[in-house]
């Protein structure tokens, strides 16, 4: 069997839409909300996760239990933070990763951060090159605003599940999750989307007619 | 009587935000929503819209009909698609517009798209430089979650009503719509504002006090 | 006592996010809805507030007003305006600045706007380089939607309280009001929140173990 290193390396050749358009056809809701996007660098990241889960509290506590993910993380692995009891709306306002985390997330050789919530610091995780998805960006600390209560544990980040060890991708387009159990199978249909996709785009760009194109491949 | 095609190269110099006021002059609201961005490059479109309907759908149709729109487009139409009953917020997370399309609308030579709903493979649009406005960016495709209900029927997008042949103009500033049987009337009014504001411009530069320019022409 | 002007050259090395954490000590919140953002030019603005206040109306008054305000304003101000009685949402398909008003403040020596609504004359703003922080980017005149009631008063601008004279501080990461009656403490403050961020980044750049640097100055 295919080591992940593997799949992974064929992954970052998939963009997110083809992976999203595999997983609709294995029944799985695999893209997250719009709003979280890309916000410091142009870099495409894949990795498995670690999670960390925070809830609103209004005591100040030291995230130290989310410097402890990024510590222990795995290499190449993608920090994903969300706050259990918000609206999206509301979690834009809370920064959950910033200067100091996307530092010692690259020292570590974590691949990236999805966040769903505010980014700050975005100066400083622009010169670092340091890939982050977020809702927004915003001064505001989410010290004495949330506190954790899980690390890898499941959480909801942008609508979708996330369960550690799952692989998160995120491109232009936004982010995607592949359940780890779903992994092979929604990656070989991805290949295949792929495939497809090229011969279209190949013959559309000598072609006049697109609909026969299309309808010779019927797939858009 | 002026060919629509000498209009068209006037509109070319006039920013939406002069059109926009132009529209008011006349009593009507021709700006979308705000939601509604530039997301592929730094292009001004100007064209008549081609329009395509669509509605939430939970079975698998490939959009043919929507490229059937694209492949009898008149050269410099704009594509407007939009999705008659959700939310903007839900549309943001259905890519009503991808790189096959894209393709295929420079192809045919389209002047852009603006879509009420989401836009993806947004690395090949930009390679393209085909400009497309949209209300987000999202991997999901709109096959399995709407069909095409109607072409070139009168659709509302981003808040305005477009009838197939209205003028879309769209810049940097976002997307305004001049019903096609008001377009010299409102050219007109445009082209007025542009001179006025041109002669406030300069003297703004010149004079020290703002209020006295402002005052004689009595125009913002 | 420090004059202002030393003050203002301080705060423009302390980034929005270690003034917002200042401004939590204090129990006060001072960052502005993350919708508000940076628009035309990567500058950072600090300085004393003019404010405009407006409200919902459908005669057609040029805003005068608001142009006295720009005319009238201290070397270096940053002109606040905001609409008094909508959402968020409904203020972004409103542009309270454009190119004219752009100039002027550009003229008059003004450090930068903040608008809780909507800037339009994107392109122009973008050419003079002239930093405004705004919802959104619309074509839409304030002019027939909207008219000016107070001038230089106490206004609510992306959430949070602005007096006149109060300092406003805006970068990549958003916008924060230091209530000028607080200002000294604040960025007395801020300055040992920097001081220790600094020390602490240092040392993370040199060490494996995240968790024992953050310990010992158990700082985020």
């Amino acid at each position: 069997m295919e080591p992940q290193e593997a799949i992974i390396k064929k992954i970052l050749e998939i963009p997110t839409a083809s992976l999203s358009d595999a997983l609709d056809d294995v029944g799985i809701r695999g893209f997250m909300d719009h709003s979280i996007k890309l916000r410091t660098c142009d870099v495409k990241i894949v990795g498995p996760a670690v999670t960390v889960k925070d809830r609103i509290a209004n005591r100040k506590v030291t995230p130290i239990k989310a410097l402890e993910v990024i510590e222990n993380a795995p290499l190449g692995a993608v920090l994903v933070r969300s706050i259990e009891d918000v609206s999206g709306d509301e979690a834009a306002n809370i920064a959950l990763f910033g200067g100091v985390m996307a530092q010692a997330s690259k020292v570590k050789g974590l691949s990236g951060a999805v966040l769903d919530g505010g980014l700050r610091d975005l100066a400083e995780c622009k010169t670092l090159a340091f890939p982050v998805f977020s809702r927004s960006v915003t001064p505001s600390t989410s010290v004495g605003r949330t506190e954790v209560v899980g690390v890898n544990v499941p959480i909801v980040c942008g609508g979708v599940l996330v369960k550690p060890g799952d692989i998160i991708v995120g491109d232009l387009d936004g982010v995607v999750v592949i359940p780890k159990e779903k992994l092979r199978e929604v990656v070989e249909r991805a290949l295949k989307i792929e495939e497809t996709e090229k011969k279209m785009t190949a013959e559309l760009t000598k072609s006049t007619s697109i609909l026969s194109v299309i309808k010779k491949y019927s797939r858009l």
